[in-house]
């Protein structure tokens, strides 16, 4: 079984053990000739993948109760790997996705840690620093790296934690382990999306 | 009396009364002759306006206990407008300042909204929208707007409100008032800053 999550740059592609992250011709030489199940974001990779054999588009079964129209198919596969949680897709934007038994209850987005930091780049030059990637979140700082570190993931954890009530909080996406490590008893796991998209397909996870 | 705060693409001058928003050269050009003290965040406008007879720098005298090295002269003047306070500037970046009985206790830093709009847009197209200026913070949106509105708009909320305590909440700044609008009993003041600078400089009110 091979399950592909395509998203606006990349290909990730699940095997039941490990997840693969590929650019899109890289991915296609790979996997053409093998059973494949997809979702995607990109609907103009659409025309060069959808007659490959044995590729299968499963975006429209991703459905859950309570979803917006131009909610992302990817968000709605993350969603449906569990029915009860928060659920945060920290990638290029950061997604936060509230679901109660099986319905979904709505969110917020963010941009990623990477857009956040070039946007404060953008403003002034005094504001272009790293991410203390180790801030500590219990005291006010007092550094430009520190001040804008905490704004990025003081705002993000208070907001998430308003929410959270007694839900568990999942983490995933490129930043998802590094977010994780601010909140207690939070989960990460890369192959969520994958889960949610077995989930609706009824595979058996191996 | 008239006082200056300069910024990064503006002068805003205080005659006591109303705050003006000024092209440098415009602003140069208006008041060159009369008697002006001003705080620069600039640098380089120094050796354009340094010789101008009447008008004196006064940034070294915003000195607040706890301050930080690389804070801005802004910051400074703005948290010393009041003893005790959170003090939000919003512009192109939002700072959020701590003082309590006079000193400074520590802060952070957000893109202002402008900055974070630009900054979902370079993310996706999908992501280019305005800001829903009436977002209800009361619940969870399903829209894509008002998902993006709320992560811009609670994230700073919730922050803000974990340090608050009883303290009196300040904003000042070009989305000062918006930002304002979201909070019970915060005091919007777009002379906060020269208030500070008063308060320093020993001048009384008129």
């Amino acid at each position: 079984m091979l399950l592909a999550d395509i998203g606006n740059t990349h290909f990730h592609i699940y095997d039941g053990k490990k997840v693969e992250h590929l650019p899109y011709a890289e991915a296609i030489g790979k996997y053409r000739g093998k059973s494949l199940q997809y979702i995607s974001v990109n609907r103009d990779i659409e025309k060069q993948i959808g007659c490959i054999e044995g590729w299968k588009n499963v975006s429209d079964f991703m459905y859950i109760p309570g979803e917006y129209d131009t909610m992302g198919v990817d968000r709605k596969a993350l969603c449906l790997s569990h029915d009860n949680g928060v659920f945060v897709d920290a990638g290029s934007a950061i997604t936060v996705d509230v679901m109660e038994r099986g319905i979904y209850k709505g969110g917020y987005i963010f941009p990623g840690i990477k857009a956040m930091l070039e946007s404060y780049r953008r403003i002034s030059p005094a504001l272009e620093v790293p991410l203390d990637e180790h801030i500590d979140l219990t005291r006010l700082p007092l550094t430009t790296k520190g001040q804008i570190s905490y704004g990025i993931i003081a705002s993000i954890k208070a907001l998430i934690e308003k929410h959270k009530d007694k839900k568990r909080l999942y983490f995933t996406g490129g930043d998802g382990k590094l977010l994780a490590g601010f909140f207690r008893d939070a989960i990460y796991d890369e192959t969520l999306v994958f889960k949610g998209m077995m989930h609706t397909l009824q595979i058996s996870e191996q």
